[in-house]
């Protein structure tokens, strides 16, 4: 079989374009920046999107939807807001074509026009804080913790599938909280949720930590992020979670009566985790022979081929193996398709990044054999038919663990502490440069510094990060602790 | 406790709006003719949505995304398509705001115009079909079963909360064949997940039909649909599964090699039920208390209310009957909110339609007793204690049964057969008109000068219509079956 994607080592970029195709996961669509999610990515979507919902629902939190429109007065309420969205936004201006008057096709008709724009949202603070307006009147209708699924558009000059599109999927939590203390808490609830999702469920290992002012979401007080490596050594935001203080409040005067009868601004948070999320599966764990899932979010968790062909001794195996998988809670399919030998299946089924691959023959039935196959790996065993389907479920559990600890591991070691500018540049001049933990002056005026010089940025300052005497690399101007640098998706 | 809602004698469309609002289903938002679905309600419409994408991937069907915008010259591609939606979407015509040079404020930046216009989806077959044309090239890759969760948008003039909203969420099914017979297979096997869904879950009973050509979808050959009548005697078209021939694989050109490699254009079939499903849940079963819940779709399917207020005797029983209901498959809440009594709650729990009460008090516990009342009949009545789950569980069953029993014989009694003109609009200046099944000549020129004169239209010619000699009620002129007419949502 001819190769069919790009090395890692050859063309990371490529690379990824690749398996985003080959796997069919998603494509680019004939609008600018949009991308079609196709039926096998959706299915992994799916599964992360039910399991995150699973989660927020667990801790307290309700769905709900509102409007894809945003009326454009309502985004410049709120100044940094406006300053963030206004230069990357789909704007709406009429209602109405028509066939033009001299033939030449359909066009906007002039005459349909709307009386005030409205710009398709980017995401949703604005509309859903003049909601609760109408929603929140006293401390007993606090607090609200409401998420919403919904696709959003940011018109992104650049782009890239999953990782960078001009629509994408996402959930938008918007809560209202009486106080600040518990607006706080819930921003950080809301991190720690992210984190054990992106641990447990994508197996990708992350930092959490909070933004400078300078990447800080636009109308928040503070933004809290989790951040991951990929295997090219460059880093990718995959959640953030912002506590917004009263900006949104005041800004659509949302008051509430506190239990003394006094009015007060409410505290919020916002926060969300999109397909971007996809980009991040992909770059933590697969290689050169195709994707690779963690066995809690593959569609397909196991897949049974017969050697060579479909046969009636093999079948009743494969489908009692299929029975006792099941039964287990496994997801199984049985490859019978006859037009394609299973050399060609093997590698499909790969490319598919399937964790566990069984192959029945009749020469391994008749010694009470199966082979299985592990993608992570790639190792092959005979293993016995008795005891099967227990032995796949604890080859599932292994992978899972094994996947998040080769990140893991793969992180540990690219990630370095250095204390010169110097060591710094070398360490980005590397092929795989990953995370860099320096001292830093404060300073967004340095930050744009070591930015400009290194395009490296500061990821963030991380939640764990020790009290430490030392110098900025750049201006050696004093710091208290080390921030978190690389360069960034 | 204060009446809340208009009665539906009074003013049926005002009960209307006032149960969708009182029961926290949805509110109007900021943006015209947009709805805001809150949280209660959107519950009630993720379990109408788990439910349809069940028995959707029961039939095979799997989901994926398709863009938002779609390109204008997309939509010209066939004629009656264009024809069909043209005239009320929403247009993007620009990319960018910036602040006005006169700073009044934040304008659109008119150098960021877009080369081509793009529409908001209001469906999205042109999208979806030219995106096939690169996923079909034999017939090995068809048929193509896949669909789509989204929101589409519809610049409607006169809108009404889930019944007709410029926004709205829907699921579109967009299917591919190989041949003619496939698809219309297709769109029949839909039209019965459809009718199934309606009844056994909503309760709410449907008549499958065709629509005449008139009320046939924009680009479709055929166009099938579930109609149900509410309790005003309105029809509200619930679901259509549309038959497409080979209308979209010609304007996208569409071919794949058959077995005999030969070209062909692909058969196709699109299919759609929405959030306007959430107007027919309210409109069949509610009452002037409130909303009523078939048990299959309620969020909450039993609520606990301890009499006249908690007490540790009460929890316990509360808690164990809870236990014992969840362990059945069966949502329960208990309500312990100190700062409102007993009759308060009732009419709260009864305006969000929550199918069975349990009254707890502390002589009913002396007694070994609860109180259970069911929302549809309102009735009451002591129960033991000893078994009360599985009385619950089997009470459940009952309500769901009644409520579609109900229903149709609603229907039934609101059913007539009619043979004049005079007859038929008799039946129509009733308070409540109903189906009015009755011969028509087949002609458009009479469908719309029927509509002319009393606002009836055809609803769809049922598909077991049986063959009988008749004259058409407005010309006279021979017919050889019953249409179903009726004044429609």
């Amino acid at each position: 079989m001819a190769k069919e994607i790009t090395n890692r080592s050859e063309d990371y970029s490529q690379w990824y374009i690749d398996i985003v195709k080959k796997a069919n996961l998603a494509d680019n669509s004939a609008v600018r920046g949009c991308m079609v999610i196709k039926p096998y990515g959706f299915g992994i979507w799916e599964n992360m999107r039910d399991q995150l919902d699973r989660m927020f629902k667990d801790t307290g939190h309700v769905n709900a939807y509102f409007p894809l429109f945003i009326p454009k007065s309502f985004l410049s309420r709120e100044a940094e807001h406006v300053e963030g969205f206004a230069k990357e936004c789909a704007v709406v201006t009429h209602h109405r074509l028509m066939n033009a008057p001299d033939g030449s096709g359909v066009v906007v008709d002039p005459e349909a026009k709307l009386e005030e724009e409205l710009i398709v949202r980017p995401t949703s603070e604005t509309i859903i804080w003049h909601t609760y307006k109408d929603w929140i009147n006293s401390y007993r209708d606090l607090p609200l913790l409401i998420n919403q699924w919904a696709n959003v558009v940011r018109w992104e000059m650049r782009t890239r599938l999953f990782l960078r599109t001009a629509e994408f999927l996402w959930q938008e939590g918007h809560t209202a909280h009486a106080t600040r203390q518990e607006a706080e808490e819930e921003t950080l609830k809301i991190l720690d949720v992210y984190a054990t999702f992106a641990e447990e469920y994508m197996a990708m290992p992350v930092i959490k930590g909070i933004k400078t002012a300078n990447e800080r979401f636009a109308g928040a007080e503070e933004t809290y992020c989790i951040e991951a490596l990929m295997q090219d050594g460059k880093a990718l935001q995959a959640g953030t979670s912002h506590f917004l203080g009263q900006n949104f409040a005041k800004a659509f005067d949302v008051k509430f009566l506190n239990e003394n009868n006094q009015e007060e601004y409410v505290w919020a948070t916002s926060w969300g985790v999109s397909t971007r999320l996809m980009g991040g599966l992909i770059m933590t764990h697969s290689d050169d022979q195709g994707l690779v899932l963690p066995p809690k979010l593959a569609p397909t968790q196991v897949v049974i081929v017969p050697i060579p062909k479909p046969a009636p001794e093999i079948d009743e195996v494969a489908e009692k193996i299929m029975r006792e998988l099941k039964d287990l809670g496994i997801s199984v399919s049985y490859d019978t398709d006859m037009r394609k030998r299973p050399g060609f299946k093997f590698a499909e089924h790969e490319m598919r990044g399937i964790p566990v691959r069984l192959g029945i023959g009749k020469r391994d039935l008749e010694k009470g054999v199966v082979e299985v196959a592990r993608r992570d790996t790639k190792e092959k065993a005979s293993q016995p038919l008795e005891g099967i389907a227990a032995h796949v479920q604890q080859l599932l559990t292994d992978i899972q663990q094994n996947l998040f600890d080769r990140a893991a591991a793969f992180r540990a070691e690219k990630t370095v502490k250095v204390d010169s500018f110097d060591d710094f540049k070398a360490v980005l001049d590397q092929d795989i440069p990953g995370f860099i933990s320096a001292h830093w002056d404060g300073t967004t005026e340095t930050e744009l510094k070591i930015k400009e010089l290194t395009k490296a940025t500061i990821r963030c300052i991380p939640l764990d990060a020790e009290e430490e005497e030392g110098k900025c690399i750049l201006t050696g101007k004093p710091s208290s602790q080390r921030v978190l640098f690389a360069k960034a998706y």
